[in-house]
């Protein structure tokens, strides 16, 4: 096969993942010591599990750090598959939810393919539809009003020739889930749409990072249309975003075609053998989720008493709408100057106007509702 | 832009890696205790440096493990850019080499490119061109008389119509380093070629796995040629491959070409901890070196002692060449019931008629060499 001719420049220019400023950058730009730097954007757990700490000092793992982890991660999918209650071979692992997604992206968009992608909702979405040179299709979303649903109809009509649909429930920013059936819906329209033709159906990412916090999953979907690939992530409720665990969940036959873009081994066997805990233990997500929906109801009850318009939420963070992208851009600079660092949209987006905030520990949500006060007075 | 006709089917398809059986897969299948298994396959280092446990202990990291690794990875990028004499715009991280192969692939290979693979040589190069969508082009190397060096006129013609030629020294699976001036000349000859066409140069990875263990490294080539990328990893002689921790050092303009791909943190806090501690320790690789290649000595000394024929190294893995490939596999099966596992190569491959061993501790090196006078008894 002869290959194309070689122009020897990117073939594409695709967008990249915008990064957050860091805490140092943050400190040094407002002058704030940075141990008063608190992280609002990022949606993470304000501490990790208690026996994270016991663990590490254990170093009692598959293997020594020395080697790879095992090509399988054997004992770490038997546990994910236990308490996801799915079967073994529905199970792949990956490097946080990132890898799976762009492991999803790499199995389902050709060059030149489309990407459908109802928005508001995760940024990483279109920068990897993009990094594979394909399209993508951008579909609104329902207004406040309506939760930010799907608009099913539309979604389905945008995916005739499209590739891949990358939903996400709760959604990030928006911080609802698609109401009932909504979601099963749009996969039995698509499996109309896709036999009327007489094609296979496109993929289905559904990101369901927030699932253990809003205590309910859309996995039992997969029976019904086998090209749903559902990603879960250790980053959120389990607490441990910075050990870099996730899963795809879908039939064996899907598992197998993403397989195929499986690197020999993302995970740190440290990862490996601390995810595999922390995912045994029956009690602790139960424990954990519990303390977030508290913090959240009183984070949000706060921020309210301040006169800030907050949405509601079945997450671990809060969207809060204010008149125009000027009222947010003024709160962002009043958040940043004392060190809390709120996730902003830029202009443009359907939410240049708000602010998104993750729900932390009390002494951290109480620095934000008190400057919250203190802004609404200034203003 | 319209998409192209969505045919729901996997654009392409690539090949995959090639998984290592498990300890519990060859413990399993040969009737071995798992105790008694010893991975001789994946060139990792009989053990970590002592440190590893009590930083694990200390559990100090730059943020806690339920917070995102820091998005720009600083400190790690400090130590890693005083420890390989670089600037810091020089350095990328990734979760190991083999995701700055992957990123090298996503920036450098359109679909229906093509990248030159001197073989043999390491496994993924192929399997992320072909995920790429882009076409292999294999040059042979010369013979084991030569070193298994490249053939510089050979790769220079293969690669006027290439984007990418992926380059290893020392080379993985043949353990030797290509011969001084061998890779300038051949960068020195691209960049004629391009310059006879008017064309920029094509990107150029240097696997540099191995250069502590060889004791040199090929980094100041970046200057005279600035789209060679050297991919550098902690899984070697730093003996981390668990943590996964892996760098690509180029121009500041080739990073930042790359950068557009990074993902959003793939790398662990626990492993961006220990390995800027590793990184920032003098002694360390000096010390580590020192002792692979004592053992390497009496682990070669005691292969050929059995009769193996055993190619000179510059790494921490001995190539042994057998008569033919059905010796070679008579061999591989006497290591494997003995619970040593060596790296076979399939048939049609160059080494089809040899094994790859990693140098590991005395005690299972004396099992392999005990293992080798027996099977040659016996044959």
């Amino acid at each position: 096969m002869s290959p194309t001719p070689a122009t020897f420049a990117s073939p594409i220019k695709p967008s990249s993942w915008s990064w957050e400023a860091t805490n140092e950058e943050i400190s040094a730009r407002y002058g704030v010591p940075i141990e008063r730097v608190v992280r609002f954007d990022t949606n993470t757990s304000p501490m990790p599990p208690l026996q994270v700490a016991e663990m590490l000092a254990g170093n009692e793992w598959d293997v020594p750090v020395s080697e790879y982890p095992p090509s399988d991660y054997a004992r770490l999918v038997e546990a994910a598959a236990a308490r996801y209650r799915v079967e073994r071979d529905e199970l792949l692992v990956g490097a946080g939810a990132d890898e799976i997604l762009d492991l999803v992206a790499k199995t389902y968009l050709p060059p030149g393919g489309a990407a459908v992608l109802p928005i508001p909702t995760y940024g990483m979405y279109p920068v990897l539809t993009e990094q594979r040179g394909a399209n993508v299709v951008r579909v609104p979303r329902l207004g406040a009003s309506d939760g930010f649903a799907l608009d099913v109809e539309t979604v389905r009509e945008a995916t005739r020739d499209a590739h891949l649909v990358w939903l996400c429930s709760p959604n990030n920013p928006t911080g609802q889930a698609e109401p009932p059936g909504r979601v099963a819906e749009l996969l039995a329209g698509l499996l109309e749409d896709a036999r009327a033709v007489g094609r296979d159906a496109p993929a289905v990412l559904l990101d369901e990072a927030y699932a253990e916090i809003a205590g309910d999953t859309l996995l039992p979907l997969r029976f019904e249309y086998p090209r749903l690939i559902v990603a879960r992530t250790m980053s959120k409720a389990y607490g441990i975003a910075g050990l870099r665990v996730g899963f795809a969940v879908a039939r064996p036959e899907t598992i197998n075609e993403i397989a195929v873009y499986r690197p020999p081994g993302s995970v740190s066997v440290v990862s490996v053998g601390v995810a595999t805990a922390l995912l045994r233990d029956d009690e602790l997500v139960r424990e954990r989720v519990a303390a977030i929906v508290d913090e959240r109801t009183r984070f949000a009850a706060g921020l309210s008493d301040a006169g800030w318009r907050v949405q509601p939420s079945l997450t671990n963070f809060i969207l809060v709408e204010f008149e125009s992208a000027e009222e947010a851009d003024g709160v962002a600079e009043g958040l940043l100057s004392r060190g809390l660092i709120p996730r902003t949209f830029p202009d443009g987006h359907p939410l240049a106007h708000g602010l998104r905030l993750t729900v932390r520990d009390r002494e951290q949500d109480d620095r934000l509702i008190e400057a919250a006060a203190e802004i609404a007075i200034r203003a």
